[in-house]
């Protein structure tokens, strides 16, 4: 297709498109060296967040007590250390209650389980590229890993383009397991047999996150539209609640924790200047659908979900300052506001 | 909301969150230098693609001739200088046509005024943050206005949370508006009337991007929850042609002229290692809708579209490491694999 495009061109225009080819070449070259010195400034940074992390995870943990001052170390009468009082209590199940994106995702059901999350960490894949997320979990009563983990296979990094993700396979506890529910239906009147029916039936969990959507194999190259469509929606999806996860709860989770990071509603008025997401501090609407959908489970579940994702909000009442309508001739050498 | 979360957590915790909050600080002072160091890199690197955009542009628009092998400076017999023949007409155009988010912008009648276009070139905005992005006309028989700019403010630059976005008000030469379709209906049978009724109507066209959706005043708070959707919807499609011009259009616009920079087709086989974007060099199927909706309007137009825009794509045959189940018992210092 293209290759008519510089056919069709007359010598001279085509030697001076060949002329700037070879311009786009430099450039690429430059662009390669920009890439590689702001990942070696990502890594050197990732480096300094590391002891912090540590830190922050020994005490929510409870491997180290953080001192108190005299006052507080008297304990008050009938006071007695529960074991939920080791480290905080429900550090990361909190966190990703509390942003948008991670809370659609956490059941009711879930949330017994994400109590044993221990940690969250991340770091970057080199071949394939890509990231990889582990979640570090206590031993718990619900699946024997210790580590779940989720990769994601990048083709294109900064655009992002996902080549697959990958997820561990949980292996729960019998009866446990999250990621489904049992169906008992009564039997037909009429019936010989007398016992309910169970039937295991794929149920919403924060653990489906460990199931990615799988992207059909090499030969089923004629995937339908609509189908095609909808896997690229679950991928994104996917692919939306891994990068929050990384970008937003890593390096932020105190302040999830804390209720501090989360995401002002759209349209909402903040006339600060610090335009830091952890600085925004404002109480959120609650904002909670309860899907009532369980008709014929036997288990007792409601789903709380907030709904709004906001990816490109706005800001009101603020700055305004508008930019000429650029009456300017010839074009400027350069940009005078870089 | 959160200060309750808080406020229930025993004296002990409350303590252990407020060191945990100590780290967030430290953390994000960290964070602070990281963004700083990481803009310094950027600009640092703007500066050298700098000459090589000057020297694209001097050549695009013929003022400066690349210089020609001798074999190349004989003129054939019959050949003429034409004026098309000026730099390498079509340049912008062609490149804007070959991009799958771009392209979709561009109608048939927009291609003439869009044949004068010299330069795309962008900057950083400061204060407000975000971005501009201006376009170099050559007098021409559309519009006055020689650069037509586009600016984005932004809340939060690595979200991106976008404020609003800024454009130039066009000034059309009479008859000459593009965005704007003259339709003429005949005077309905019986009426005194017998000339044809003329009227004005919003259309679709490329110089729309300079008229972005409004976001509503800061009384109108009660904006009701379809509309602040459809708006959110027109202000992330706005900020995706913004962007990718940005980053995709002007650091690599001679790959979108010659075709190299094309999106490959999601599920398209590509074995190559190599995953940056101008290296991908393959064919893109046709893939044109037409749209035969105007009926009723005076002018010869038909809308050429495609309509396919990967964000989130994937290779087919590639590499499949899988990751293990993650055993590993404790918490590992640190990810082997950064």
């Amino acid at each position: 297709q293209h290759s008519d495009v510089l056919e069709n061109l007359t010598p001279k225009v085509r030697k001076r498109v060949d002329a700037l080819r070879d311009i786009q070449g430099q450039h690429d070259e430059i662009e390669a060296k920009f890439r590689e010195e702001r990942a070696l400034l990502e890594a050197k940074y990732q480096k300094l967040y590391q002891p912090l992390y540590t830190k922050r995870y020994e005490i929510v943990n409870g491997i180290t007590e953080v001192e108190l001052a005299s006052e507080d170390t008297k304990m008050e009468e009938g006071e007695e250390k529960t074991p939920e009082e080791k480290g905080v209590p429900s550090f990361w199940l909190t966190a990703l209650k509390n942003n948008d994106v991670t809370s659609e995702e956490v059941t009711e059901r879930d949330e017994e389980a994400l109590k044993y999350l221990k940690d969250i960490t991340w770091c970057k894949l080199v071949e394939p590229k890509g990231f990889k997320l582990d979640f570090f979990f206590d031993s718990n009563p619900y699946f024997k890993n210790a580590v779940l983990t989720k990769s994601y296979h990048m083709i294109d990094e900064d655009e992002p383009l996902l080549e697959k993700a990958i997820g561990t396979d949980i292996d729960w506890y019998p009866g446990k397991c999250l990621t489904q529910k049992i169906l008992k239906k009564k039997p037909k009147k009429g019936s010989k047999n007398t016992k309910p029916v169970t039937k295991l039936e794929d149920c919403e969990s924060f653990f489906n996150f460990f199931s990615p959507p799988e992207v059909p194999d090499e030969d089923e190259e004629d995937i339908d539209e609509d189908r095609a469509e909808e896997l690229q929606n679950l991928m994104e999806q996917d692919y939306d609640i891994g990068s929050t996860i990384r970008d937003k709860i890593i390096p932020h989770a105190v302040s999830w924790f804390t209720g501090e990071a989360m995401d002002g509603e759209e349209f909402e008025i903040d006339d600060d200047d610090e335009d830091e997401e952890d600085d925004i501090d404002e109480d959120e609407d609650e904002d909670e659908d309860e899907d009532d959908e369980d008709d014929d489970d036997d288990e007792d579940e409601e789903e709380t979900k907030t709904k709004k994702k906001p990816s490109t909000g706005h800001k009101k009442g603020g700055r305004s300052k508008t930019v000429g309508d650029g009456q300017e001739g010839e074009r400027p050498p350069e940009c005078k506001q870089q």
